[in-house]
């Protein structure tokens, strides 16, 4: 099909020729044939066909020529999928690697909130990850971190106040501000709390409300928040929803909530209902995917295709203030996935802005140009401050008792024995020594405490992931199983290490902010097999010792953690000695 | 309830103190008692109170306290009514009469789009909305006229192109570019009319394409325009519902589309459907009323209430991105409405911005300011070159052909008798002449022509509205009666006006644009069916004959029309001669 413009005068606008493409006078880049579009707005399956130009759908509908077709075969089409919420440091992988994880299961966008890297490296971390994610094949939305650091009792290495971060809302791949998880803050008026809520005030406020009810939880979305992804139960979510929030249902390597939520929706609500991943490991994402695993597992227990699909798609678009995604019509972006079986709802062919960047599970080669990125170190220790020797200073101490499988921790009262003036852990009774070293900025603060329930017999681990303030966390029964391992973790410019006495049995280097590898998320994979499986070998029969580490320097989490600064007693929300008497 | 506040740092925010409340730390303005909740977010209806503070809702939920209680004796409760597109002219009163008819039926945002006062007065007729709506009980939201003037074919007081009208967009009352009524001009890729939508492409852009389908429909939608309520079929609506347009569903006093466009909402869709009301009359707005009318058809037609309500509430705020109304929920604006019986849908009770505004159909009195308006005068017209003699040139001539009820006119080719060399009318066939006098700038342009179908057998019925140009459009028998009604037409600033020979009949002065009264909506009703009545008393058997001479200007509705500029065929879109040889 060849025509001749007429209009001379026109405008050689690329809206221009899209318009142009889908009057069917020019050719469409690309016509997708023989499909079974899964239509979002009008919730219905029907046999259509799709013609894209550049970026972008042109029109839906019969008899478009093209310069290259792809005969679908009956495939159903659906729109790319959205992750409404998720921390990509959590797969221990820069976005690229994570976007090789991803795209192929048919994620096309997702909502970035880059608390973790923000918490170790401040703005420079959020500019870090947009060059990484520039260029790329996956549309990396931004919330800012809004409690960056969580409280004043750890030191972070950075302090975000309203006004560092009010000017981000002009970046047009900024949507909001990310989950307000200060929500005592919120709801007891703190002055900077609503500060940085006033000046985010006409963007997407995303909330985090664990377990909130009542009047508190009326407080603290009157204040303007919008959204939940925290709810673990029915009662929780419908709650919510009814006062106007959007449910963000979350499915993460820490927390599933799925199977619990999924009997809320119902066809009058769920439009308010969106998919969301929030924290997933590398094993997770590979094993079981991204919120591609939401909508399978919804529609493998019964959720309708159209609905579920609606949920990863057209609603977070909705909550998002995305208006170019989230469904297949003309002018909006051509993100898109093919799959066969609507029961299985495996994606096998999947298009980003007009592109096949994906089959059958597989990244397509491309070259992202890879820019010199300037991005500084984050091991700031001052080593001659740090001493694992605790004094005995009484006969009972404060100790955080781990729950397994559960963040939640107790605050146990517990005899510790000692020599020499010196207080010892105890293999017998499980009571290992726990150290968080300050890394951010050398100030030389070490939190020492005794943490009993990590089953480590001998040998000691160590992690710059530490919730949220990232310092170095250390565990271990002895001094030099601790020097080994905080030194190790140290050496790599940040990682997780297991050791036992000066002997290092694994370790996986994460030199970006201590968080994440450059590596290929399979192999990070493979190493996080290994040091977990080192971990285990010191005796600890903790699912994952790491994560369990990582979580106890998480200070507004119950009921006792360990930040740099000493032992927070989360329900008092203060700072507490550690010997008890 | 008395309580002290012991937080002496806080920042004594209006935000602060809503969250507050919300706490139930301080006393609410109001609380609503006794109400069954229509939950827009849950579609679910049940028991709640809602407590208030100054212009929001501050909580849902048992258990406030307030200042002031209203016990709603389980009255049902649901948000304010959001009218989706208006042309606030074609009540022919001004804002703040407007209001007066439709608050108290519980519209408390209307989405207006000033088109026709725009294409008399430019930007000052936009400015002037904005003026009359200030400190007023209704929020006017407006969508900036996209199409001033429609054509070139006719003359209008203002020519707004994408450099006239971009700045508008920052304006906090603006939400977009209105009806993009000239959709060949976008199917086409007519430069102006791409720049107009690109300059307005992160807002709202609304549609208007009529029976546009297939190819066509694709290109105007892929220009990013995203709604349409000129739908008239179930076929036509489906069509761009399943191309992603939001579907206005609409019942003017000139189209009445609800009936035939209900049975296509399904729970599936019905979440990207709106209500609006187009263009009302006086008349049906005071006795039917306006997107109360649409949401209580609709019940009565079996839909159910919670969807109804949506379709004038919470989709309609989607539709327009606004995020601070639209359903009831914390930290929203209290604009709500209290109904008793859910199948009669009569509103006893209006709250908009917190505050009680109108009870069992009645506005409550308060003051708004009376601020000095300075607006021109609309009549421009070089009576020295008006003279309705037609010169007779042929002996067939275009002749514009009524049929009732419709805006559609058939192109009639006729034998026209002359005397002495001018063209003379035909009461035995109802062919009376018109003629279309400019008024905004003083050419002395004077269109003429025939019209048959009138049934006016004597006389002349003259009007400054006469879309969408509004210039003086005239029509009648003889020389006399049409500068007798012309002229009292003008010597009112505008309006309508029914002449026999040197005698005025009835005559409705719109001083303002030549559009709008600004009495009161029924004083303007009543001497609107003086007009309509002394039109009927000429011989025409019209439902309506001034309507339908309003409509005989429009050069955008095939097939033959009349401007200043002389006959236009639509179908060729050019002007043509009146002489057919």
């Amino acid at each position: 099909m060849e025509r001749v413009d007429k209009r001379t005068t026109l405008i050689p606008s690329e809206l221009g020729q899209l318009v142009r493409v889908a009057r069917g006078d020019a050719l469409a880049d690309l016509v997708l044939r023989n499909s079974r579009l899964v239509n979002v707005y009008s919730g219905e399956i029907y046999p259509a066909d799709v013609a894209i130009y550049n970026a972008r759908v042109a029109a839906i509908g019969n008899d478009y020529q093209a310069q290259e077709e792809i005969d679908l075969k009956g495939s159903y089409l659906a729109p790319g999928l959205i992750d409404a919420h998720v921390h990509i440091e959590s797969s221990m992988v820069g976005v690229r690697q994570y976007a090789q994880a991803v795209v192929p299961r048919g994620v096309t966008s997702v909502i970035a909130d880059p608390h973790e890297i923000t918490n170790v490296l401040g703005l420079d971390g959020i500019r870090y990850m947009f060059d990484q994610a520039k260029y790329g094949r996956l549309s990396m939305f931004v919330m800012v971190p809004s409690c960056v650091p969580a409280t004043s009792m750890a030191t972070a290495g950075a302090l975000l106040e309203a006004k560092d971060i009010v000017a981000l809302q002009n970046d047009p791949w900024v949507l909001g501000l990310a989950e307000m998880m200060n929500y005592p803050g919120v709801v007891n008026e703190d002055p900077g709390v609503l500060e940085k809520i006033e000046s985010f005030r006409t963007r997407v406020l995303d909330g985090h409300a664990p377990a909130l009810t009542g009047k508190a939880l009326n407080a603290y979305l009157a204040a303007g928040i919008g959204s939940d992804h925290e709810c673990t139960t029915i009662e929780e979510a419908r709650e919510k929803l009814r006062l106007g929030a959007y449910i963000l249902i979350r499915e993460a390597t820490n927390s599933h909530d799925l199977m619990n939520l999924l009997p809320l929706v119902t066809p009058d609500n769920a439009r308010r209902i969106c998919f969301c991943t929030d924290d997933r490991h590398p094993g997770d994402l590979l094993d079981e995917g991204s919120v591609d695993h939401l909508v399978r597992t919804a529609i493998q227990s019964g959720l309708d295709l159209v609905t579920a699909i609606r949920m990863a798609t057209l609603n977070t678009a909705e909550w998002f203030r995305m208006y170019d995604r989230g469904g297949l019509r003309p002018g909006n972006r051509a993100d898109l996935i093919a799959f066969d079986d609507p029961d299985e709802f495996r994606v096998r062919l999947v298009m980003r802005s007009g592109q096949v960047v994906a089959e059958n599970g597989k990244m397509l080669p491309f070259d992202q140009p890879v820019r010199p990125t300037y991005l500084r170190g984050s091991m700031n220790v001052n080593w001659n401050s740090v001493d694992f020797t605790i004094p005995a200073e009484g006969r009972h101490a404060h100790v955080i008792g781990i729950l397994p499988d559960q963040l939640l921790t107790e605050n146990r009262v517990l005899e510790i024995s000692s020599a020499a003036g010196v207080a010892m852990p105890d293999q017998e009774r499980d009571i290992a020594k726990i150290a968080v070293i300050e890394r951010h900025m050398a100030s030389g603060r070490v939190g020492k405490g005794f943490v009993q329930g990590l089953g480590i017999r001998r040998g000691a681990i160590a992690s710059t992931i530490a919730h949220d303030h990232h310092n170095l966390i250390v565990a271990g029964t002895d001094n030099i199983s601790l020097t080994t391992a905080a030194g190790a973790v140290a050496d790599m410019g940040g990682g997780l290490a297991v050791a036992d006495g000066i002997r290092v049995l694994a370790r996986l280097p994460l030199p970006v902010a201590g968080l994440m590898s450059t590596r290929p998320i399979a192999e990070v994979r493979k190493a996080l097999d290994e040091v977990i499986a080192a971990s285990r070998s010191l005796g600890s029969e903790l699912h994952d010792p790491l994560m369990t580490l990582s979580f106890l320097a998480l200070e507004v989490i119950p009921h006792l953690k360990l930040t740099d600064q000493g032992l927070v007693d989360v329900d008092e929300f203060r700072l507490v000695p550690l010997w008890a008497g």
